[in-house]
């Protein structure tokens, strides 16, 4: 196994896509419909992204990535970068490429002169939990998490 | 009473800081430190501000504001809108001043076509955990919210 991480490039749009539907099928949600996946590759690789994408390398083969962006705390007045999604496939899950990918998060953070990175993740994800509880996240069980959808 | 919502300029600082402190106070949490809040009216009204602010008055008298700034849903593929800090001063709760916030910003939410607003809420704060359902959104239950620190 030869890993490595590096910013996602156009050219990496079909192996992106292919993480993502196997994510969704790993999560239980419905995966992004075709319209969903072209614009998110328009969106990803045009002018002013709202995110970014790094993508975990096994060789030449694609086989994790994060995608993230900016959001912002008033309270440090300082930037936060936000972990929208993170996703190993299956078959290189312990072998340390989301650590990888975590670490290099952490790395851009504090590049960008953030005081936190935030993220969610769902409660019967066991795996992901001690992952994050493993890197020294905390659950920050006295936020409540709210959604209005348009 | 003459309710009215509005953009917030940079003549508003000082307005805008009596309130963010006002807010600290009511979530018991430390108010910014003095570079924070400089930083903070820095960044507000910077060229490409990482967050928007925008003021309830009442007359002349701002009595509320909302900072939020745009999100991304990779399942969507559209953007969310992220509301970071809602308050309103306790004197003028229950006047409509927080629905008339939030309206607006389903309005803008709209106009730049998110799929969603999104926020979190302190789990104690059963005002505004009752006004948020009232509004119509969805406590995600399922969803765990991660912290790491830099």
């Amino acid at each position: 196994m030869n890993l490595r991480v590096r910013k996602a490039r156009k050219q990496d749009s079909k192996e992106i896509l292919r993480l993502i539907i196997e994510l969704a099928k790993f999560e239980k949600l419905a995966p992004p419909s075709k319209a969903a996946q072209e614009r998110l590759i328009g969106d990803a690789f045009s002018k002013n992204p709202p995110f970014r994408i790094i993508l975990a390398f096994d060789g030449d083969k694609a086989v994790g990535y994060v995608f993230y962006f900016f959001t912002y705390s008033t309270f440090l007045a300082k930037r936060t970068l936000y972990l929208e999604d993170i996703y190993i496939n299956e078959k290189y899950r312990g072998c340390g490429a989301g650590k990888k990918l975590m670490k290099e998060l952490i790395e851009i953070a504090k590049k960008k002169k953030c005081g936190r990175l935030e993220w969610i993740v769902l409660d019967w994800n066991k795996n992901a939990i001690d992952f994050y509880d493993r890197l020294g996240a905390k659950h920050m069980k006295n936020w409540f998490f709210y959604r209005y959808t348009i």
